[in-house]
């Protein structure tokens, strides 16, 4: 089957996808984008958390059991740190810090973010194409009841407990696309959007005008991070109820309501079905929780099969 | 005794006196001021290898084996740094990281060098008081025979190799004193020069107006870092040969012949005193290698021991 894909993903639930895609698809046939719009500078250093979550996890070195992060980590850097009396709200592991600090070294060289993580797929033996949503610098600054936050104060530092207003994303104005994305997106046969936090992993790839512009007339497929009414980690479905509207994989699929041809939701939300479709957006109905690689793999596979026979249902090429 | 002191220093060698004396003088009694001209920014980190040996060294934390770092390191970050194909030139441990992470967080915040060296100390319970030569930005170039070069690549990097032409310290013309420098010198009953690199650890100190200015009048004592014609540590010896000049103890008391009014060598130096008290300066021949922490303390003692004599001799209070 030779169906080009590009998934946009956030970190950690949209990386498992990313994942199992990458374990589906011949590497030629998968372009990932991600958002940057988390990236922030801590200790002088360049942190690009959701870059870093899917490189990790597509090189299968993610660590399990946190979500963030590497297997395998010594944290003397963070003893150290918190024996000086360092700021210790971020976690930042012996091996991880070099990718923060290989990365800070070749932007301040003048290299873009697209081309050095190009170099770090092949270093850690990624064989899919992974891009930043965009080279240029775009923060999300979350509009708060006691005032304005940048995200990752307010995710880590903060544990996404201030009553959110709105989120927005500062620079994403005149941010161009990273090379290859809108070229991806025009050459693909599906566009994903992965399990992501629709509000702040999502949004922000799709608040790039020109990212928007490739999307016209494509074939979209979202797959709910909200099962059961609960987000499966992090906190989107306390961001829907901060925006008065209950949580749900439907009120997800209403959230990218013009874009999506399809949506994926759990066995758990089968009784959302209908109402979905009457968005007119088909349908699977699966198990989409991911405990290990092989559900990775599985759900994958199942998004491609429904796609595929869609199509051909459709009389499509 | 009570003998108030300065110490000017650089890395290694300087470090071990000073670790020395802080054996021997009550706290209160000794500062410490450090070279910091061979500071620079890797991997996006401020980086300042004298403050560091020195802090370490009083610390107790420093590595014996390699005369720079701490001990019990690991190597977690550069391991992965290499992976990466980032550079390897310059060696960063996983705790070491830490001081250099952290002082580039709060310099970034807008604090000061002395202020968070001052915090440091604490942090790492080192009691005399640590002060870098100035808050300011002052950068050692070398001019070589093959072009300029910042003084970690040349001394690192290219391991001291090219042919010197000239050292600038870029900076130092518009520098300032620390707060805190110019009040211990004009407090002190001696201002020792440590046994340190005399071309770019001690004159990048000495090149500042106001360090110059407060040394005006005061009684100054040198350490031969050069014992038999040869440098303990590092380029000193090979430095004095590029600049036409055979390296020995009496090279280094010729250095700072206007300055100094008590010079200390080696026992293998004995046959330099005559030319060097012909210079009009005092000298104290003993044992100044510095094998382990009771040679430092010894030799500390000894010099205090030395200068409180001299001082009595002369009829001085």
């Amino acid at each position: 089957m030779d169906l080009k894909v590009v998934a946009f993903t956030g970190g950690v639930g949209g990386a498992k996808l990313a994942d199992g895609l990458a374990q589906v698809l011949p590497p030629e046939s998968l372009s990932v984008v991600v958002n940057t719009s988390d990236d922030f500078m801590h200790f002088g250093l360049k942190i690009s958390p959701d870059l870093d979550t899917v490189l990790y996890t597509l090189a299968g070195i993610s660590n399990p059991d946190t979500g963030w992060g590497r297997i395998d980590e010594t944290w003397q850097f963070m003893e150290t740190i918190k024996q000086l009396g360092g700021p210790t709200w971020f976690n930042l592991g012996d091996r991880d810090l070099a990718i923060h600090a290989e990365r800070t070294r070749r932007l301040e060289s003048g290299e873009s973010l697209s081309a050095i993580t190009a170099d770090m797929c092949a270093a850690l033996g990624v064989r899919v194409k992974v891009l930043p949503m965009t080279d240029y610098p775009v923060h999300t600054i979350v509009e708060t009841r006691d005032g304005e936050l940048e995200f990752q104060r307010y995710f880590v530092e903060f544990k996404a407990e201030p009553v959110v207003q709105r989120f927005r994303f500062v620079g994403s104005d005149n941010a161009e696309p990273a090379p290859g994305v809108t070229e991806a997106i025009k050459d693909a046969d599906l566009v994903i959007f992965c399990p992501s936090n629709p509000w702040v992993s999502l949004d922000p790839i799709l608040s790039i005008a020109g990212i928007q512009q490739a999307l016209q007339e494509k074939a979209i497929l979202g797959v709910s991070p909200i099962i059961g009414g609960k987000a499966i980690k992090g906190p989107a479905a306390y961001m829907f109820e901060q925006a008065g509207i209950q949580p749900s994989a439907a009120a997800v699929a209403e959230h990218y309501q013009r874009q999506l041809r399809y949506f994926v939701i759990d066995r758990l939300d089968e009784d959302l079905q209908e109402s979905i479709e009457a968005m007119g957006i088909e349908v699977l109905v699966t198990n989409t929780l991911m405990l290990n690689r092989h559900d990775r793999q599985r759900l994958a596979r199942e998004i491609v099969d429904f796609v595929h026979n869609s199509t051909l249902k459709e009389g499509a090429p």
